[in-house]
Formats: structure tokens, C-alpha cells, sequence
């Protein structure tokens, strides 16, 4: 391997063996039957080995050292290059053995996980926790950081992204996010009890993809199906995928999971094809893919003039159901801001207080200073604090995530992250962008999606995320945006002065 | 790598490449979205490489040579041992050049018929045609053989067939087959016309379903899509999956390709799992496995006392279109002898004739004794000849399969063998089995299924098919049986003296 050709071909292979984990991925969530699981499980394991054998090749490392150095390469290719080789010496940093107890135990932690929130018993949990945090102490010494830990864990999911980048934005959400919610829980009451009666699950799979169709998203280069946990996933460009779950007695559920898969699906249908296999062809991270994602879900999906233009829609599908709700009701009852206990049925308002809730949680543990078996009170005292709700079982509170159990620490943030991100971009686009609202009016979102096409999609990994946000909108990501949207959009909803 | 141990991890994991290779076929042709061919090709082909490379390793060449000495192995481990030893010799006779050679004559050959049998033009068919038989003559010496170039194409398929083998068995079908067709031929003409009405899709698939569990398909370790030609897959015996096509102006295409694809599905499901990734842990044969699918659909899917149990069922479904039909009427009308141009349509009898027709054209071409210019009217005259048909076009000759453009030399007489083998092991089974046929009147397949999991399925690759074949009946492959069959069920159904 000598030249850039090389580095491509090598690098698209990489990329090949883990498209094809996610097909396997993709086929075990939605499809494979029940006994499946032992030997896709085996399959998955084999595909990793591979791909990680070849990621951190020596001869690979040579190959990247000897063009990190080649002249003749021009912005574009040094990139790629570049970001070829951070990735390279980050895998090195693991070694085989970490690889290895770190798969066993989440394998482990899993299973207990699941037993633990099936029985409603931390203490199921809490031995394999306490593993998973020990690894991922280890895990950022062995990566190396400037000053927090838990740094070198934000990075893997939003490069760049520090502690005092993440404090300094749940300050302002502390300052400002807080009060304003607290403002909202002591004015009126919104009724939103027509989502929850019998909603033919057919009827609503259909207006899910109008819904989906409407937003530009390409069935010739995608599919929606069924699953527990809606998820997006992509193969390609041409081949990005999305699934939704749906509540015969809970319209809500399906709309804005179809409308937050689509966003992310969006994005991976407008990184281009050419840059397949390398960084240039890979989305940013984890907060500006859910930027996509809110931006669609929040800033369209939950504004008066989307719903102005797809109620009547909505209406011919459950006339009867309906027949009592307006367009204006609808998009209420869509913005009902409310404490709740599960983060994934949060509205987007509190739902920052859970994941303040548990970067808090996150970072103490990673520093040293929570104790995992502290957990459960530590849990239920801050969601006292923050959202006023007691919670009455550990199922419903500390066990309720996933994310632990698969050994993910600092992929909260990026939640929180992304829609701040969407709210900037939105904001910039409503500038950029004459009539916005107009066209949404009439269920045209096209130049939307071209705007996001063009300042951020077809860029795949070309700038950081921070870069990125400054080219956009001038400055760095600013929780005013999201702010702003926030105060505008709710002091109308709920009549604040 | 030094033991029997590192050989099965070893084995393995070229295993589970090849399983995953088959998950994203088995997307591809089900469920895959219109624009994501190209990446999934791509993807494919970096996974074929993986696995080439594994397969023709030379630390692999010399484990496996180690262990050919080694006496401390039990019978099975020398036979897997044995066996991947066969293989890696056989794949080492391929140079790289040789297969992306083959890779992109097949790509082209493809592209090539497609349009060829659209515009019902040989023509351009033809070059492509012309190259793949000059790569299978150099194949045939490349892998050796002792008579016949085309003993070397058929040993890949089905392992120790001979030119000798089935010369011999089309002799007897010639001599015995060919006269008893002629005889149904001039005799009364069966009215099957009920099934070309209209059969709506939802409730043909749901008897087919019905048909599936009977046989005792798992549906906890497979599943059955829509796709444009049915066909079996499988990532583990604990995952068996199966296609079917419904014409909704066709019961017959469904019914049949169900029975069809459960019978492979259930030999895969009844492969041992402790023996996944070994080849004691694979199927023996296309024609063993073809054996299995033929059973099902024609000794069973076919009888009298299968359609006595289970055509009341299927009346509930079309009690409309049924009703002047009875379980008699529907085991003649499935079982009408007829002359046809397209083998897939083909019933049980003639079906023999397609495929001698397509031996003979195949094995000269690969002996060199005819031209590939002369293949449309060489077909057609057979076509005279055996069936008594007129070919009216080249895309209804042919350009009728597939196979060939896959570069598939070789392949077409195991369809016959499998017919063959069906015959001689359900002679077996009806002779071990007490009133199998009363059994089968009640819907009851299940000792059935035992017998042909403790005969065939569990044993993978641990014979060689015309072993297995003397063990389970005492002979080698006797075209006798397959005769016997015919002439009794047909005799009666004709009213033949």
C-alpha cells in the first residue's frame, strides 16, 4: 500500500464490513426470527474482529504516517487522511484484552440489566455497573485527556465536545430552561386526551410515510419497518433506513418517531455517494446527527404551520376520533410541556432535565465521586430537584435506559447537544430562507431540505462540528437559540406574559 | 494455530462470513430498496475476498495438513477435517486472476441476458455465453478430472457425480420415462382450470403459512417473505428462511414453491447446531438437498392422502371458487401431465425432460462439440424432439434460465438426481414408517420428519451422498424407484393399463 488509491480501497473495505454488521444489525431488529440470536450474535462478533484487525493494521498506520506527509493531496484528500490517522491511533490505544473484557462484560451487563428492570432490583445491576464504570475509567486514562475524564468519553460520540462545554450549557439550562418550565407548570392545562384512544394501527403506518414522503425522505433509497425501539440505520447513501413502532392507543408515539428517524435518514440520504467508505462520507457525530433529527421532529414536526397543513390529512385517516380537534388543538396538545418519568416520553422542554440528570450522574461516577451503589438515591433526588416527581421504582427510574448497560457513557450530552444545534440551525435557516413558515404552510419543506443539504449533509466529516456551526451561523453552538424558540413558542401556547 | 481446536474457530469464522454473506443476499432479494444494489455489491464482494483469503490461507493449508496425520482425532473430526481439506485444495487451484476474471465475465453475463431475453435477442447474449464456457472448459482443467471435462463442473455441485452417473440415469429416462409420458400423452386430458382464477393474495399466503406449520417448520427459527423467485437461504439452522411468490391468478405457483422451500428449509433447520461452521455442520449436496425440497412437494405435497386432509382447509378459503371441486378433482388437476416450454412450470414428470435437454447442450459445450452460435435452434430441435413443442421464441427458450449467466455449468442435472433420490428415500420411508399414508390422510408428518432428521439432516456432511444413499436404502441411486412411482401414481390417475 504506497498511495491515496490504496488508503480509499482500504478504507472503503473497513467501511463494507461494517455496513454489512449494520444489515445484520438492521435484520436482528426487525425481522429475525426468535432462536436467531445465538449464532447472528457469533456473526457480529466474527465482522468485528475483522474489521478491528484491519483498523489497526501496522501497515495501515504506515500507509496514513507516509500520507499525512504527501503534498500532492489536496483539502479534501488530507482530511480524510487526517481524520483516518486520529481514528487509527485511537484504536491502537485498546488492546486486545480491553477489547475483550469490555465485550464480556457488556454482554453480562446486558443480561442483568434486563433482569434487574424486569424484577425491579438495582442490586441485579449493580455489580456489572460498577464493571462498566471501572472500564470506562480505565478506558479514559488509556485515551488521555486535558483535564476531565470523562472527556475522553464525550469525545468518542461528539468529538472536541469538554466538560466545560457541556457545564457551562446546562448552566444556562439551570438559569434559564428551568425557570421558564416552572413558569409553564403553574399556567393552564393543556388537553391532549384524544392521542390516547384506539388508533388503527394500519391507518397510522400510512399517514406515517405521507408523513415521511411530505419531508423528502426517498423510498427508492430506504425502507421503514417495525421494531421495538425505533432506530434509524444506514448501508449507503442509497440504502438508509428507518423504523417506528406504533401504540394502537397512542397516536403521538408513531408521528414523531416516523418525523425523527426521517430526519436522521435525511441526513445519511445526503452524505454523497462518492465519498463512500471514508471520512468524507461519514456523518459528524452524534450531536449533529440529532440535530437533524430535532430539527424535524421539534422545529417542523411540532410547529403550527406543519400541523396547519397535515391536520386536515391526519383527519381523513380517524374522522371519528377526531372529529372533535382542530388544527390549533392538535398542534397544543402536540406541545404539552409536563414532568414526566421516562426521558423517551419526555416533551422537548423537560426532556433536558433528564439528561442533566444524567450527565450529572455520568461524570461523578467517572471522576470518582458517586459510588454506584449510591445510584438509585442519588437518582431519585435529582429528578425530585429538577423535575418535581417522586419516583416509585427503580424500573421506572435509574434502570429505565438502556445506555449503561451497553456500556455507553457520554452519549447522553449529545442529545441535549443536538437539539441546541437544531434550534441554531433552524434559526438561521428562518433567516436564509424567505417565507419559511409559508411554505411549511403548504407542506413544502424542499427548501429546507436543500438548505440542509448543502450546509451540512453533502460536507459528510469535511468540518468538525464546531467549525461547522460557526460557518453556518456565524458563531459557536449558543443555548440562546434554543432559548429563543423555547420563550416564543410556548409563551403563545401558554398564554405567558 | 495448532489443534483441532483452532481449526474449528478457524472454520468458523469463514462460516460466519459466508452466513453474513447470506443475510445481506436474503436482503437483497426481499426487501432491499431499488437504489441500494450498488454498495450492497460492493459489500459483498469485500466479504467474498475476506472469506477467499481465509479459506486459501497457507498457515490454514498447513494446519489442516497437521491434522490429516493426527491420530488422536474421532471419526467426525477426521471427517470435517477431511473434508476442508478437499475444499482448501480445490480453492487453491483458483488463481486471484482467475476469479476476478470470473467476478466480472458473470457481472457482464448477467446485464447481458437480462436484456438479452427482454428483446428476445440471442444475439447479445451470445459473446458473454461464449466467454463463460471458455472459463468453465479452463475450470474443468484447472480442478482435473479423469474421463470427462464436465465430471469437474458437476463434482462442485454434487461431490463424486460422473458424466457416467446421469448418461445412465437420462438413459433410463429416455428408455422408461419418455415412452410413459407419450402413453399419459394420448390419454385423457385433465381439467385444471379452477386454478387459473383470481386468489386473493392475503389468504394464500395465510394457507401457505397453514401448509408450513403442518410440515413442522419452525417458524421461531425461520420465516417466509415475498420475493420475485422463491428460494431458500439459511444463517444457522436456527435460522432457516424461505420465499414464496404469489400469482393471484395462480394457486399453484404458491402452493407448490411453499412446499418446496420448506422442504430444504426443514433440512437446514435439522442440520445439528453443535456442528455449525464445520462441514459436518452443512448440507451433503444440491442434489440431496434437492431430494428434500421434491419429497415434500411431490411425494407428500402432491398425494392423495395429503390433499384428502388438507383441501377442506384450503375450501375455507375460497369457498367460492372451490366449490364445484373436490379433494379428488384437485389431486388430478396437480398432478396434470403436460408438455410446457418453461421448466419452473413444469409438471413432475416432463420436468425430467428440461432438464435432460439442458445436460446434453451443457456437456457438449464443455467437451467442445458444439458451438455456442448453434445453442437457439439446437434447443429448439430438443425441444421437438423430447417434448414435442415448438420454441417461439428465444426468451421462451433459451434465454428461459437464469443459470447460465450466473456461469451455473453443471448445475441443472442435480435437479434430476434430487427428483430421483426423493423417489428411492420415500420408498424407504413408506416401508419403515407403518401406514404412512393414513398418517399423511390425517395431516400427520411428523414421524415422517423424524425419519428424514435421523436419516439425512443431523448427519450434515458426515457421508458422501451415494453412501448415505446405500445406508439408508441398501442401494446406490436407482432410477427404478422414481420409475415405480410414476407408473403407480399416474397409472391410476390416467386410467393407464
Amino acid at each position: 500500500m504506497k498511495n491515496y488509491n490504496d488508503y480509499i480501497n482500504y478504507s472503503k473495505k473497513i467501511y463494507d464490513i461494517h455496513m454489512s454488521m449494520s444489515v445484520l444489525n438492521w435484520d436482528m431488529e426487525t425481522h429475525m426470527p426468535n432462536n436467531g440470536n445465538k449464532f447472528r450474535a457469533q456473526q457480529l462478533s466474527t465482522l468485528a474482529k475483522i474489521a478491528y484487525e484491519l483498523e489497526t493494521n501496522f501497515k495501515y498506520g504506515k500507509l496514513l504516517e507516509r500520507l499525512l506527509k504527501d503534498k500532492t493531496l489536496n483539502k479534501d484528500q488530507k482530511r480524510n487522511i487526517s481524520l483516518s490517522n486520529k481514528q487509527f491511533i485511537k484504536k491502537q490505544k485498546y488492546s486486545a484484552e480491553f477489547i475483550q473484557k469490555q465485550s464480556t462484560l457488556i454482554s453480562k451487563a446486558f443480561k442483568d440489566w434486563r433482569t434487574a428492570k424486569e424484577k425491579n432490583d438495582f442490586n441485579l445491576f449493580r455489580k456489572s455497573l460498577s464493571e462498566i464504570v471501572n472500564l470506562r475509567k480505565e478506558e479514559s486514562y488509556l485515551l488521555g485527556f486535558n483535564e476531565n475524564p470523562y472527556d475522553a468519553l464525550l469525545d468518542i460520540y461528539e468529538p472536541n465536545l469538554t466538560v466545560n462545554d457541556v457545564d457551562s450549557i446546562f448552566d444556562n439550562v439551570k438559569d434559564y430552561l428551568v425557570p421558564f418550565i416552572n413558569k409553564i407548570n403553574n399556567s393552564n392545562h393543556i388537553d391532549d386526551s384524544f392521542f390516547y384512544q384506539y388508533y388503527d394501527q394500519k391507518k397510522q403506518w400510512d399517514f406515517g410515510i405521507d408523513l415521511l414522503k411530505q419531508m423528502g425522505y426517498n423510498f427508492d433509497s430506504g425502507r421503514q419497518d417495525i421494531s421495538a425501539h425505533p432506530f434509524s440505520t444506514h448501508f449507503s447513501p442509497e440504502d438508509a433506513r428507518i423504523t417506528t413502532r406504533i401504540d394502537e392507543n397512542n397516536l403521538s408515539d408513531m408521528i414523531w418517531s416516523c418525523i425523527h428517524e426521517g430526519g436522521h435518514a435525511l441526513y445519511e440520504q445526503g452524505v454523497l455517494s462518492e465519498n463512500y467508505g471514508t471520512p468524507l462520507g461519514n456523518s459528524i457525530s452524534l450531536g449533529i446527527h440529532e440535530s437533524q433529527s430535532r430539527l424535524w421532529e421539534n422545529h417542523v414536526g411540532r410547529s403550527l404551520a406543519y400541523w396547519k397543513h397535515n391536520f386536515n390529512k391526519l383527519q381523513t385517516y380517524f374522522p371519528n376520533k377526531l372529529k372533535n380537534v382542530n388544527y390549533k388543538m392538535f398542534y397544543h396538545a402536540c406541545n404539552n410541556i409536563k414532568s414526566s418519568l421516562i426521558r423517551t416520553n419526555a416533551d422537548e422542554l423537560t426532556y433536558h432535565l433528564h439528561v442533566l440528570i444524567r450527565y450529572e450522574i455520568e461524570k461523578e461516577l467517572i471522576e470518582g465521586n458517586t459510588n454506584v451503589d449510591d445510584l438509585p438515591s442519588k437518582w431519585n433526588k435529582l429528578y425530585k430537584k429538577y423535575l418535581n416527581i417522586d419516583v416509585p421504582s427503580d424500573s421506572l427510574g435509574v434502570l429505565q435506559d438502556i445506555h449503561w448497560s451497553h456500556g455507553s457513557f457520554g452519549y447522553f450530552p449529545t442529545y441535549t447537544i443536538g437539539s441546541f444545534y437544531a434550534a441554531q440551525f433552524y434559526a438561521q435557516a428562518s433567516k436564509e430562507i424567505t417565507n419559511i413558515d409559508i411554505k411549511m404552510e403548504s407542506g413544502d419543506t424542499n427548501e429546507l431540505l436543500a438548505w440542509l443539504r448543502k450546509k451540512i449533509h453533502i460536507h459528510g466529516q469535511r468540518y468538525d462540528a464546531k467549525d461547522l456551526c460557526k460557518m453556518i451561523t456565524g458563531e459557536e453552538l449558543n443555548f440562546k437559540y434554543f432559548m429563543n424558540y423555547a420563550k416564543d413558542k410556548y409563551s403563545k401556547i401558554y398564554n405567558l406574559k
